[in-house]
């Protein structure tokens, strides 16, 4: 069985390396349900993986990012780029982000071959997220896509890893009172690269542009770009070419100053860390070990701290090779 | 150096264990800043924990959550309950959830020692968050509070941790179209204890609590207890009485069927594990063990996964004893 399970990746993987949209798909869906056996598959595609631009777009619910991520792989696709998005549903139903439903509204791009929509759920994942969102963001680097967007909105920790993981950060507000002192303190003025005032004809943008700028004024650590502030309306494309432009250039300067490998290997860095947290946890945890913990729980003798030490030593005196 | 500060945590430990107030806040700082050297403290205070009721609150950002705990704390103190709250803030700006600030208007409840009120930062917690607030619920159930309440955004997944560690959950909504059906979606419905409808003075507030009722119906799992549907005007304390009734018949029910003891040994479960992830992370990432990954990721030869491998071979055999 598990032969022919790995005779079946093979294929999968095959299918994948030649341009196959269908096996793409297919190889998303056995990473989001944890699926191991996939060795090969990055064995295979990790001399391709580098070469996509990854774009990270955050920001509050209703600021319309699922919007701006439609504009802007409209706009790279008129320049015959191609575009994967991964767009990170929300664990919660406050947030108002994109649900799946939302994406149906992307019907002209839906049928493009250029690009690549999926849509990950968060709820359930157990800390997994940001590693299947950099593992999705892989496969369609190996795939050969232009560029990557990561969409999720700016709650959660897991959350702002996934955009922080990008070649270059959107952080989107739209012109509403207290929005940017919020942003402050939640350090989201730190992370971005580019800031985007959405719904620009409402009222508000321009103090709202002030207040960013001010704010930027005040970073001593600048170290050497400073985000640049754009007004747009998603809605009707308005200010689109001004991001791409400027996502173009934020691009550039990285390009001259060494900083995309260096984010590079950052993710990277990150990701090997990833594998070993669930490596160490899967050996850890075989049926014997949840069965002693269980039971002295139970017995309720020892504090959990206790309990954690004794069943470490277990595992390293078992763990001599 | 160390006996030194280790003499240091055990007379804070006899302090605290003597009910002083000014001692539990210096051993919940030294918990967040990932302060170890706290065994003694658990194994001391081991015997003394399972006597609090934990509350969980949660909601979307606006619910309300913060009026509400100060309710309810008011309402314990009255029948001479003391109460310990652990409002944890959001990560995220967007969420509008209880910072610090907020809590100030709790004043009449600032000077009373039945009440202690601790705000817990998400950012940066990497992780931690539900470990600490697991941890600091223990120093206030070891401190003999009579209730412990979390409050907490229902946005992110360690906040959901952190809610569904408590004894009774309540989710609380406002009157908004459309807030009923987000919850369901986020499978909020399956964790909820007991419904609040807050600000039920606002039209739609019938109509909620209809969708709460027919979507309770639809449960086909019910296990006995079926959440009840509280409307409550929190700002003015309208409904508060009959909020608490239905949390004391929610711990009796889960008294008479053994479930507070059920409940109990899965938080203690939970808590063995995250220490364990942490000591077994702490020890693979040994300053050597970081270098050799920096250098294989620069390298570039291999993929993370290779990488990863290597390094995991290379911890087991260093660690035969």
């Amino acid at each position: 069985m598990q032969n022919s399970g790995k005779h079946n990746n093979d294929q999968l993987i095959d299918q994948y390396l030649a341009g196959n949209r269908r096996a793409l798909s297919k190889l998303i869906t056995i990473i989001e349900n944890h699926g191991n056996g996939m060795h090969s598959l990055w064995e295979r595609i990790h001399p391709k993986i580098g070469q996509a631009f990854r774009i990270g777009v955050t920001g509050p619910p209703g600021a319309g990012k699922s919007t701006l991520v439609d504009q802007l792989s409209k706009q790279f696709r008129t320049h015959q780029r191609t575009v994967g998005v991964i767009a990170v549903d929300p664990t919660s139903p406050f947030s108002g982000g994109a649900l799946l439903g939302d994406r149906i509204r992307m019907s002209d791009l839906a049928t493009d071959s250029g690009v690549f929509i999926r849509s990950m759920a968060t709820r359930g994942s157990l800390g997994g997220l940001s590693r299947h969102a950099q593992e999705v963001a892989d496969l369609y680097d190996g795939f050969g896509f232009d560029y990557i967007v990561y969409e999720t909105v700016g709650v959660g920790q897991s959350e702002l890893d996934i955009v922080q993981a990008a070649d270059t950060t959107i952080v989107m507000l739209v012109p509403e009172a207290g929005d940017t002192i919020q942003a402050m303190k939640a350090g989201l003025m730190e992370i971005a690269d580019i800031f985007v005032i959405n719904k620009a004809d409402r009222p508000g943008a321009e103090r709202m542009e002030l207040e960013i700028q001010a704010s930027l004024d005040l970073r001593a650590d600048s170290p050497g770009w400073r985000p640049p502030v754009i007004q747009i309306i998603a809605s009707i494309g308005d200010g689109i070419d001004a991001l791409s432009e400027a996502i173009d250039e934020h691009r550039r300067f990285q390009a001259e100053n060494n900083l995309l490998e260096f984010r590079r290997k950052k993710r990277q860095s990150a990701y090997v860390q990833q594998l070993i947290q669930s490596h160490l946890l899967a050996r850890f945890w075989q049926p014997d070990m949840v069965l002693r913990c269980e039971q002295a729980v139970q017995n309720n003798d020892c504090s959990p701290y206790e309990i954690s030490q004794w069943l470490i030593r277990e595992f390293f005196d078992e763990n001599e090779s």
